[in-house]
């Protein structure tokens, strides 16, 4: 039987900047009684990390570009934070109902790119990670010299889909785990080859995190423990669909 | 500390049409020594749904239309298999490199209307449930008249994305279970109005249940246990977003 627990890791302090969350991380996990043991997966939410890594801009620092004004124009929204979302953004992908969305540097594409202003102090956004692959890493050597089990880390951030309602947590850096799981050229029982069959596994375990992590409750983390995974070194990229089978770039 | 547990429900016969899908997830629950408790979310692969409620289309007795003909023709794809996907669609929203994305009368929007060819018989094409809701509430009843117990009922399938690489499990059917999770107007920890954040609940945990269904291992069921989740009887329509509000469509 294939079964897994999916565990909150709470009563984390509020993070600053250069925090170790790692410790943070695992001394909370110590104090709940749920130490993090071995293959243990640790979902993060990408606000803490960005925050550690100094990711918070004071938007009274910024002068709007005038591309910057006249989109804010456009949509109606504020044109410094506006000029924030174009200087984390490749590319505008679509702008219009008061949205804006962008392809990210990293090649996310996503809504404002991934710039908040949510549980970070009046007058500042938060960033995500310059590299979310760098930051997941670090998180899990940190978490492996305090505990001295290998872990995978996944970096966490709720973004919105077309089509569907609502946001999901999907993964914006991975370290250690495959984060897409193949059936390719498999077959199945009835003996079709399952062609296309590839699933995001680490968006899929970011938004099974997401349930136990809660916006408002200070829970920036949580353990997925007990699912068999398969180690990797790839980090998120194989997340990021080729832009020549893309039909909605 | 929230945690919550996804367990597996192994041992499923080969489900028929007509088969009781609800007497078959209860008693393959008992055989593993998992059965069912009070407040489980039961997330069930739309494939044995559709299986069981005759959703199964043979290709060899399908007439493509000349519009099936030439949408086949210019994609690469099989007449009769476009033919079936036209008639479960309300429209195309794109098609190129070989793939179709449809809006389907149940108003997903998705590559193949949901139709495929895994895990049937040679010669056959599954189609979604024609009301994932009405399935999802006839299960939920079932379950409900065999254990006792109130339970939630997501019926699940695995979708493709713009953007991001993979599949994801989420849902189209839903009972029981309020599908969106509103943060709508709370005040988050630094006295923000967390304005936007609204999750698909739903397919987050559809997305959770995947990783111990599987597409080759004959688990298309799986609990979801302990999670504190809202009851709601609004199915799985909130999570379709309002067309006014969508920049992809």
């Amino acid at each position: 039987m294939k079964r897994y627990e999916v565990i909150g890791i709470d009563g984390l302090p509020e993070v600053a900047r250069d925090a170790d969350v790692g410790a943070l991380i695992h001394e909370a996990a110590n104090r709940q009684r749920t130490p993090i043991e071995p293959r243990d997966i640790l979902v993060v939410s990408q606000k803490v990390v960005s925050k550690s890594e100094g990711r918070i801009v004071r938007l009274s620092d910024v002068e709007p570009s005038p591309r910057a004004e006249a989109l804010a124009l456009e949509l109606g929204r504020d044109p410094k934070l506006t000029e924030i979302i174009l200087r984390e953004s490749r590319r505008v992908v679509r702008g219009g109902k008061g949205v804006l969305v962008v392809e990210t540097h990293h090649g996310w594409i996503c809504a404002n790119a991934g710039v908040d202003q949510s549980n970070v102090d009046a007058d500042t956004a938060c960033l995500l990670p310059e590299d979310g692959d760098r930051s997941a890493r670090a998180l899990r050597d940190r978490l492996k010299a305090l505990t001295g089990h290998e872990v995978a880390v996944i970096i966490a951030d709720t973004f919105g889909r077309p089509w569907r309602e609502g946001l999901v947590n999907v993964a914006v850096g991975v370290a250690g785990l495959q984060p897409i799981k193949s059936y390719l050229g498999e077959l199945d029982p009835a003996g079709h080859v399952l062609q296309a069959t590839i699933l995001a596994i680490a968006d899929e375990l970011a938004s099974a995190a997401e349930p136990v992590m809660g916006k408002l409750d200070r829970i920036p983390a949580a353990i997925i423990r007990g699912l068999d995974w398969e180690p990797g070194e790839v980090g998120s990229r194989p997340l990021i669909r080729d832009p020549e089978r893309d039909l909605f770039r």
